[in-house]
């Protein structure tokens, strides 16, 4: 199966997620771990297309997900630098383009290690807590944290 | 908000449904009506996406749907024949394809007026009750009250 850009512009509006989660992580000297992801899931019977979606990205996984879906997750920076690369040059056209640009400002953000700064930490909760698929109680719970510290 | 037809193809795979509906009606004839229709549901914020697939389709209508969601509807069998001929043109990627051409069999039988006979009409249930989105006891209902008419 061979996608053309518009069509995966298309079927991402629909179906892509971008989503950052914050989690607790003592083992890492600020004490906190920031996990961004590009996710799409299907039912297994359409698994085709999200294997389509690896090759025309060229990274990421599809793994099982709830009960008879599957997802096509992708978690490495580079590859999610790449991916919104490819949405800046073509633009999603719900207001998942704004979910994304601020998704990319994220993963700009962590490629310059501000992650493992308090201060680029309060900057990243600032954006991800501006997102849709936010947990806005968990992420003011960890500003609270990290200011209180 | 300018659609391709590449865009519509992976959004309809992600978002659209071909629905087909059979419901008892004693003021017809044949005591039934079958309602195809192709719908695509969106949040509130991404109604301009609907109103743009309006204007691709030339037809339907967008309409409040559950809570803070918005639907965009297609009723009429001309505008779903044309609707089903550009899918043709312009093939799903998901098993929605199937799903399509399913919906398709059904509004040709419907504009040569079968649902208004005993034969098409359990022709159609037939068809209506493979694909995905059947409630296939309510179809079976139907099927034996029309078989014992």
């Amino acid at each position: 199966m061979k996608l053309s850009p518009d069509w995966v512009v298309g079927f991402v509006d629909g179906e892509g997620c971008f989503h950052v989660s914050i989690q607790r992580h003592p083992s890492m000297a600020i004490g906190y771990q920031v996990l961004p992801e590009f996710v799409v899931v299907q039912h297994r019977r359409d698994i085709q297309v999200l294997y389509a979606l690896k090759r025309f990205f060229r990274c990421g996984v599809v793994r099982p997900n709830h009960e008879d879906r599957y997802a096509y997750r992708v978690r490495r920076l580079e590859c999610l630098e790449r991916i919104c690369d490819f949405f800046l040059q073509h633009p999603l056209k719900t207001r998942k383009n704004i979910e994304m640009r601020r998704f990319r400002k994220i993963v700009l953000l962590m490629k310059k290690g501000r992650h493992r700064t308090r201060e680029g930490l309060l900057e990243i909760i600032e954006i991800a807590a501006q997102m849709n698929s936010a947990n806005r109680p968990a992420l003011e719970q960890i500003r609270q944290e990290l200011l209180a510290g």
